[in-house]
C-alpha cells in the first residue's frame, strides 16, 4: 500500500503541466480508501465501523463510504448533517463527542440520531432533558473511559472518558432517566502502535458489563475508537494484526458473550489516502558558519494543515525530486510571521543537499487531520486546499 | 484601560436579550485601538507605526488605523490587498515576511509596495529579479537580526532574521544588485515585558549602520519590531515607558545621528481591544474522589481561536458571573474530540466553584491573533464569529 499511489501522481503531474501553480493542495484518492474500508471489514467482520468524519469531512469521501455501507462517528449537529447529506441514514450515525450543548443534543435528536457518547452524569442529564423535550425514542447512550494511551504516537490526555468505576454509576444513571445503558468506549490513543494495547481497556470493560449485570442493566456494545495508525515515516502493524490481537483479547474477557462491537478509523481510514504537494519557499542559514544548520521554508505550516507536527508529534514521510542524493539535516519550517510556525527542529528533519527554492515536496500520508485543521486566513494565507480524486 | 468596556458589555447585553446564543464571538471595541493609537504615537513620536495586519485584519479595524495615518506591516499579498482595500496608499505598506514566493514579490511591486523585509541574500535575489521583471524603481530593503527574545511570553524561536554579521553581506549584497539597502529590523519577542529589550539589538543595529557606512553603504532607517504587550492575567509596563526606554537606547547607539525609526504593533494595538463570550458546555470530574481535579469544557479552545495557550503560554483573564465567589482550581479544555484541545492543565485555572454549564465567560484581551488563527471546519465548527463595534 504505497502513500503515493499512480493516480496522484499523474494528476499532479497533469495539474503542474495546466500551470496550476498557487498554494499547497492536498490529493486524496478515493481507492486507497476503498481498500482501506475493505480491510477494516475483513479484518473485523463482526465490527461495524463508525468512520471519524473529523478525520477527513470531504463530501466525496463521506459519499463513497457512505455507498461502502461505513457507519458515522461525529463531533458536531455539522458533521451529523455532512453525514446525512453524504446518503447515511440517521440510524448509521453516532454523536460521538462527550462535551456536547444540550440544544445541540436535541437538534440532534431532531435529525434521527439516536446513539451518544457521554463520560459524566450531567452529560447523560443533558440527553434525558432533550429526549423529553424533543419526545425522541430509544435513545442509546455508551460511556466514554479512561485508556492510559501507551504506545501511541499522538497520545490522548484525559480529556475524554471517566474512570471505569465512576462509568458503573453514569451508566446506571442513563438507565434510571429512561435512556438504553448502550455500553462502553474507550480509545487507545491515535497512531497506536501497539496491537496489544486493546487488552487492558477491554478487561475494564468486561468488568463494567458484569457489575451491571448485577444491578439488573444488560450492556450490549463495546466501542473499540480508533487508533488504528497510518504510515509516516516508520512501518506499521497491518490491519489484520490489530483485528487478531483485539479479537484474542475479546474472547479472552468476554468468554463466548461476545458484547456487539463498533471501533472507529479516521486516520486509519483516510490518512495513507492524502499526499500534499507543497513548494519550498525558501532555503538560508542564519549564519556563514560551516555547521549552522540550514532552514527549509515551505508553503505549508502549522497553521496552515500541518498541526500535528505539534511537539514534533507527527513525523511525515517528505519526498523530494532529489531524493538519491545527500542529506543534510535541516530545519523545517512554514510561511507564516509566526515563529512558532516550526515544524522540525528538536529532532531535524535530513532532506537532499541540493533542494531548491521552488522545488516541489510531496508530504505523504496526509488524508487525515490536515485540511480541517489549517487556519481560516492566518496571515492571510486561504486554509488548505483539497482535491478528491 | 480596562480590557472590558461598557461598549462591549452593552453590546454583549443586547445580543443575548435578543437571543442570539450560539456559539462563541470576539467583540472589538474600535474606540480602544483608537486610543491605543493614540498612545503609541505620543509615546514614540518621531516613529511611524505599521499596524501588523497578522493581529487582526478585520476590514474595519484596518480601516480605522488607515484614517488615522497608520502605516500597515503585512504577511501577505493578501494582506497588502486588504490594506489597499481599507484605504492605506502602497507607499504606507511593507511586505515584512521574510518568506516570500518570488511571484508574491512581483505581485507586490505590481501593487506598488516597495518596502520588503529579508534575512538572507538568496531573499534579495528574489527581490532583485522581480524588480527587474515589474520594472520597479526604488526598492528598498531592511534585514532582520536575530534577537534572543529574553523577557517575552511568546519567545521567538531562531525562524526569523540572520546573525547580525551575516546582515552586513545581506544588505551590500542588495545595495550591489540595485536595490536599496535602507535598514535594519529586529523583533524582541512578542508579549515582550522588559521595556530593556531594545537595547542590545539596538547596539547591534548601530553596529551594523557604521560596518555599511565603512563601505560607502548609508541605512537609514531601524525596525524596532512588535513585542508590546497587551494585559493578560499580569499587569505590563504602560507603552510610554516603552517609549522612554526605547528613546534611550536609541540614543545611547546612535548618538545624535537618530535613524528613521518604525515600530510594528500587533497585540499592542487590538490585544485589549476585543473580548471573546464563551459558554461552558461541559463542567465534570474523572471520578468521585475528593481531590479530583474539576474540568471545564467551553465552546471555544485551541482549534476554535485561541491557539496562542499552545503550551499555556498566554494566560487570558477570564470573567465569569461568579466572579466574587470561591475559586477551584480547574483544567480548561475546548470542545472538540482532539485530545490536544485543552488550554490549561499544567497549571490549572482557578474559576468559581459554583460555574454551571450554560454560563457564559468573558475571555479579555483576545483581540490579536485569535479570529484569523482558527481552523476552518475542524470538527464542523466554525471559525470564531467577530463583530465590531
Amino acid at each position: 500500500m504505497a502513500p503515493m499511489t499512480e493516480r496522484i501522481r499523474d494528476f499532479l503531474r497533469d495539474r503542474r503541466a495546466a500551470g496550476v501553480e498557487d498554494g499547497p493542495v492536498l490529493v486524496v484518492d478515493l481507492d486507497v480508501i476503498r481498500d482501506n474500508y475493505a480491510k477494516f471489514a475483513r479484518a473485523l467482520p463482526d465490527t461495524r465501523v463508525f468512520y471519524a468524519v473529523k478525520a477527513n469531512p470531504e463530501p466525496k469521501v463521506l459519499s463513497l463510504l457512505a455507498g461502502l455501507g461505513s457507519c458515522f462517528d461525529t463531533a458536531s449537529v455539522a458533521e451529523i448533517r455532512m453525514a446525512l447529506a453524504a446518503g447515511a441514514t440517521a440510524d448509521r450515525i453516532s454523536f460521538g463527542n462527550t462535551i456536547k450543548k444540550e440544544r445541540d443534543i436535541a437538534r440532534a435528536l431532531e435529525l434521527g440520531v439516536r446513539l451518544f457518547a457521554v463520560d459524566c452524569e450531567v452529560e447523560v442529564e443533558k440527553i434525558a432533558r432533550a429526549k423529553a423535550e424533543t419526545g425522541a425514542e430509544d435513545v442509546r447512550v455508551f460511556c466514554r473511559i479512561l485508556c492510559d494511551g501507551a504506545g501511541a504516537e499522538w497520545p490522548l490526555s484525559r480529556k475524554f472518558g471517566c474512570e471505569p468505576a465512576m462509568a458503573i454509576d453514569v451508566l446506571e444513571h442513563a438507565h434510571r432517566l429512561g435512556l438504553e445503558a448502550y455500553g462502553v468506549s474507550f480509545h487507545v490513543g491515535s497512531q497506536q502502535g501497539n496491537v496489544g494495547a486493546w487488552d487492558s481497556a477491554l478487561a475494564s470493560s468486561s468488568w463494567i458489563f458484569r457489575e451491571l449485570a448485577e444491578r439488573g442493566i444488560f450492556l450490549k456494545m463495546v466501542n473499540l475508537g480508533g487508533g488504528f495508525p497510518t504510515k509516516y515515516l516508520k512501518d506499521v502493524p497491518a490491519v489484520g494484526a490489530y483485528g487478531n490481537a483485539i479479537f484474542r483479547a475479546l474472547s479472552k474477557h468476554f468468554g463466548n458473550r461476545l458484547p456487539e462491537t463498533i471501533i472507529e478509523p479516521g486516520r486509519g481510514m483516510v490518512g495513507n489516502a492524502g499526499v500534499i504537494e507543497s513548494e519550498v519557499v525558501l532555503v538560508s542559514q542564519k549564519s556563514k558558519a560551516e555547521d549552522e544548520v540550514r532552514w527549509v521554508y515551505l508553503d505549508i505550516g502549522k497553521f496552515g494543515g500541518l498541526a500535528e507536527t505539534m511537539d514534533e508529534s507527527i513525523r511525515y514521510d517528505i519526498r523530494t525530486e532529489h531524493d538519491g542524493e545527500r542529506k543534510v539535516p535541516c530545519v523545517l519550517a512554514g510561511p507564516t510571521c509566526d515563529s512558532a510556525d516550526v515544524m522540525y527542529e528538536k529532532t531535524p528533519y535530513w532532506l537532499p543537499v541540493s533542494l531548491e527554492i521552488g522545488d516541489r515536496v510531496l508530504i505523504e500520508g496526509t488524508g487525515a487531520y490536515t485540511t480541517t485543521y489549517s487556519a481560516v486566513a492566518f496571515n492571510g494565507l486561504p486554509p488548505l486546499a483539497t482535491v478528491v480524486i
